[in-house]
């Protein structure tokens, strides 16, 4: 069975857009994955197919209608797949769920769009907020693009053995090691001695020594987790909560 | 002068993909940014137009060359735009940073694939590494995109008064607080009586209320930044580096 991804969205003709290219395009043309869309806006039960309303109690902006996004989401088939809202008050997507994600028989996506969710959604539908990242977008549309396209690449057949993945970004709470290529001399920038040494042992040394000070500077959150996982302390318990 | 977006990639057909549509779409359609993407393929010398090799040291997956690179780039005027390359190994995009690039006269985005760039581009070029979130996508482009959209919403007249923002999430460091529209009872869950009391003090007390809340409970990272920003503590200023 491949994974199956439904997105509910305003803007169906957004799918799959970029992910009917490259990667995910050749997935996607060989059956690894399938996608469908539900237009929100067939399940509006006005003459003007209203799909949002004013924010109760006042403000810039609209409130997508839950009534509408419930009867959208009842009209999938209820097949075991997470319900996921794509909302920047959401928990951060991490590469862990992502991982989790694909292993899985698919996702349905929500995407917002306006002022955001009525939050009696999430209770109500058994769906769950999570955000891509700390930035606000124009919709959620976006979100469900990355989302997928971070699962598509590790569904099995996909990128083969470039995707086992251990040395990636994220795979082990540290930032991946830098890389280099030819030429070896660029404008007089080296490649460091070290990755032309052929000594296989130095250079995975070498990696993971990288690795860890690239994220102690540039990710310090990541690292105190990294660190908080490893000696078990109570400062890595409260972040992995 | 409108923000204008150039991106570096070997997929130029992706762009504007969904940035055609709704918001961003229109502001295209009128002008108030513009695009063109460079085919980084074009900027390779040999005739097997190489645009990438195997990483120096050894390991699964290939490298973009740093000098096809830095030719693509040399190619773009230079303008004072920033260039950017989405990479899982940059800082993280924030919204202070979608607001400062937003006001600027636009950005140069180069998308990598495969393992990522030759670690020489970033201080041979004047390029920054930046990354959407903690997770491994196929490519830049999907990254190029968010990082467009989030900026491209923000420009003027492009939202109008729904994005003056001040009670978005992370634009004072919270999450946002939670929405509400009609019908005021949806299968028995009620909208909250505040909202509905006409009582503007109230209602403004509240969401600050939960927006302090949903942030201290579903993102302790940014609340302990906030707290620690609110009171000029040593913890708030490391977190603020």
């Amino acid at each position: 069975m491949s994974f199956a991804a439904t997105v509910l969205t305003l803007y169906p003709d957004m799918f799959p857009g970029p992910l009917g290219h490259s990667i995910a395009g050749r997935a996607l043309a060989e059956g690894r994955w399938s996608m469908d869309t539900v237009q929100i806006r067939d399940h509006a039960t006005d003459r003007h197919r209203t799909v949002d309303d004013t924010p109760a109690g006042g403000g810039a902006g609209m409130v997508l209608r839950v009534d509408v996004l419930a009867r959208a989401l009842d009209a999938v088939p209820a097949d075991g797949r997470p319900r996921l809202a794509l909302s920047p008050r959401g928990a951060p997507l991490s590469q862990a769920r992502v991982r989790s994600l694909a292993a899985g028989p698919g996702v349905v996506l929500v995407c917002g769009r306006f002022e955001g969710f009525d939050e009696r959604l999430f209770d109500g539908r058994n769906v769950e907020p999570v955000s891509i990242g700390d930035y606000v977008l124009s919709g959620g549309e976006m979100g469900a693009l990355v989302l997928l396209d971070a699962c598509i690449r590790l569904l099995p057949g996909v990128m083969g053995a470039a995707s086992s993945g251990d040395d990636e970004s994220f795979e082990n709470g540290l930032l991946e090691h830098p890389h280099y290529t030819r030429p070896v001399d660029w404008e007089g920038r080296l490649i460091p001695e070290v990755l032309r040494s052929g000594d296989h042992a130095r250079i995975a040394a070498w990696r993971k020594s990288m690795a860890e000070t690239d994220t102690r500077l540039r990710r310090p959150d990541l690292w105190e987790r990294h660190v908080g996982a490893r000696v078990g302390s109570p400062s890595g318990a409260r972040h992995d909560d």
